[in-house]
């Protein structure tokens, strides 16, 4: 049934008659819409952003010009749009370093069913993770990096990548700053989970800063890359209770349980096709 | 503002182009979408639900019009449907014993705005209210109960609703189970705070019930009432965290502020028609 | 019973034999002890506190040589310390502005009795709470503060608060900054609520802010107040759940609910001497 | 450091000078008190209950020592007691049926350090997760249970168990109800994770049930198992939200975190000895 659900994500300017004309134009195509969701930044002369999703039979024949015909509609409401289908599910790599936990729950979840995506490689610039990514019988990558190879270690990084046919990457603790260059490059989006409450300890080790404070929660943060360091679009966000007995230490461990969940989360919407970028906002259609 | 805007609530058997007819409607009178959601019991032969927000200009002077000539496109699709004017605000009775809480936080929550509602009386079978009530320019009628007077105070509680022009009635907490005969000729639906996580601690003393089990966390029910004690479709819960150190009285203590958040949002809820029975269940559109 | 309750509060250098020696003292003068906490920040010459809540009949009686008799033992360890008695309930001036929400909760939780305190004068620069403030029967002092008169708005805001017998200042939602001249000369702790996450959106308009970054959670923190804005010590916090459709207006009315609740749990342990300040943490013994 | 912390549980009737009685023998044999929490039923001659961690150098060799000398102290309070060394890992048994969430959560815990204990072995009904708990170096043993076949099996698993000198037995979502037998044989205490918040939904299926009520929040439950089902005393429970949106399946999925983070947490407290059970419920010293 997978192979029949489509999606149209759509962002325009708002005015009367877009869900009209987008729900007739996949009536008359024989779409079953099973799924709608739509925002509007303001009801007059505000952004629109639209999400559906969609029974049709024979989808992947009939794809082509589903998106070909919806062109002159499109072009009519200056539209910002793209059809996607359920089935081609997204492939990541996933870029580590040291810590695991962040990388199990993703793989664990692909395995469940719950994350709908192909983990196609795992990257580090450590090789500590490569027996633990190989016993999920995922291609394991350890490109070092040192004080002077960055450059040479990010091109490495993209060619496998490219190789690999990626389309998202994500940032499971990765643990070092990927320059602008890459970014650029990148065959997709990517998705970096941040160890803090955002834009709370922005930047390293933010669970010592958390102690020095004295804060009763701490936090994690998922959010789109950008060269701003810790400043992309924010996906999700979630907190846990701590107290004065909370070591540094302790809050490392204790925020690892956040940090898989937030980013787990994020990653799902993301390859769901749920998640929209409109400046430095997100819009979530969870 | 809020004069133009209206809501279109429909369920009707799934099956293609409801979205497409039902959109293209109300562009045709001039309506513009600011928020739609919808879902399906299955997406094969379930049962749709649509939740349509619009602005329409002269709205309630169009609205007798706008709403016949809906028959003939409902009727195609087996609809059950109605219209609704957000400015039109539902007239609340709250029927209360001598705990203040949940009531306290409706009136304050009226006053803010928070609740888009009157709150046009209190019903008590004390007393002990009525100074608070006043306090809030908010009539209270003191209609006693006693062993055998229930039908009396019924038909009493009954007469001063319909007075009132009241649509909806919010037992909160009042202690009280009230009659099948009195829920049908209620001038509209009631809705029941139960001071636990339903199903668990069904029926009284729900909090000595939580002690005695040893819970690690209470919770609170808000649910529209039938005939039958604490089974009625559930609109909203939610729980707190206790421990071994909480006694009854704790329990009830703490509880008391889970009862009076959970109360008010599925009341919020159901005075801005996101609420829809389907069955012995709720979809709850927030 | 509450006439026999008290407490005692103790920090020192951590060694072998503190709690032997607290509680044999406790013992011989007759007391049962009914609740104790404690916590080292190292268990190798970390600093110790303790918490102890005893029953002493007639205490009131005795309480000034249990004192006296306790500075040999207390000298010995070096001890900051202080006997309370839990009858002797704490002072409160509350300092408010335009918006009512966190004096409401601590007014009606002062009624309920799960506030254990006097709320003895509300201050505000501003008139329009004085009605509400009165319906609870609580004294209200309207201080208006100009663009040079906040030196003298603050010496009868400090005399006011001196001739009510005030020990504790809670600013709810005071929308001031208050001189650090003001503070020194207060008679006792400040608490104050911040409508964001601590240290995330220091300073004024938090939902503002949080709007511009897009966070997916908002919150609200209680800290004892220092000269340095929104840096003193943290006593509570928390959080609540947020999307991209909450406009600024919406933060705001959502920001409420988390704010009040925050505040009225942290000058809850405030008042009932559950929270110790150590550098610039608390320690919450809750 | 591990091998010099020792730990202290005792329960009996309260009454004056137990604290300092327990501190002072602690102190006289140069122990430093690390943590320490008591709790009491009743002020006023209820059940007192102390947990105390300390730090004894050369513990292993003093602890039988340390504990004779205890008995006349525990026996003039009519004390139930017992110590423990935390470097004396408890040794778990894992039954498990084919899910594998709540036993790789505890799997995973074992090794980054958060659980302190040996997962000794896994037993299972069916061989689905032999591989997966190979992987983790962890013996697997499949012991199938027919109809005719249960004490059969349940002989063969408390053979197994024995074998590996077993204290704690995990149901990590077994599925099996086990025998009053099987659990008087036990060698300590087992433990459960049901997959709804008990007492609702006891017994089977409780994702049907509970979509079948439509509820606003699952949960689950860690309890003691005794031989009435579902009934033991609970130690540990949350929630998530869900909507009307969730099937059964997704109900199933949904739950599955909240189950592994209920169990994961109820072991990690009973192996660090923070969980008394008194009567059918559970104090738990977290």
């Amino acid at each position: 049934m997978l192979r029949t659900v489509g999606r149209l994500l759509i962002s325009c300017q708002d005015r009367p008659g877009i869900v009209s004309a987008v729900t007739g134009y996949l009536l008359r195509w024989g779409a079953n819409i099973i799924e709608s969701q739509q925002y509007t930044t303001d009801p007059v002369a505000g952004r629109f952003f639209l999400r559906v999703e969609f029974m049709l039979p024979e989808l992947e024949r009939k794809l082509m010009d589903l998106e070909c015909d919806f062109g002159e509609l499109a072009e009519s409401f200056a539209m910002e749009w793209r059809f996607t289908r359920a089935a081609k599910t997204k492939r990541l790599a996933v870029m580590v370093s040291k810590a695991d936990h962040a990388l199990q729950e993703l793989l664990w979840r692909r395995r469940t069913g719950d994350l709908h995506a192909d983990i196609a490689l795992v990257l580090s610039n450590h090789p500590d993770l490569e027996e633990i990514v190989r016993g999920w019988s995922v291609p394991f990558h350890h490109v070092p990096i040192g004080p002077d190879s960055k450059p040479q270690a990010e091109s490495r990084q993209l060619e496998l990548m490219l190789a690999e046919g990626i389309d998202t990457v994500v940032l499971a603790r990765y643990m070092q700053v990927v320059s602008a260059d890459f970014l650029d490059r990148l065959p997709g989006q990517a998705i970096n989970i941040h160890h803090s409450f955002l834009p709370a300890f922005i930047g390293a080790n933010p669970y010592a800063k958390a102690a020095q404070r004295g804060v009763k929660l701490i936090g994690a943060t998922a959010h789109y890359v950008t060269p701003d360091l810790d400043a992309g679009p924010i996906i999700e966000q979630d907190v846990c209770r701590v107290d004065h007995r909370h070591s540094v230490e302790d809050l490392r461990r204790a925020g690892q349980y956040v940090e898989r969940e937030v980013l787990a989360r994020a990653v799902s919407w993301h390859v769901e096709d749920r998640v929209i970028v409109h400046g430095n906002k997100t819009i979530v259609f969870s």
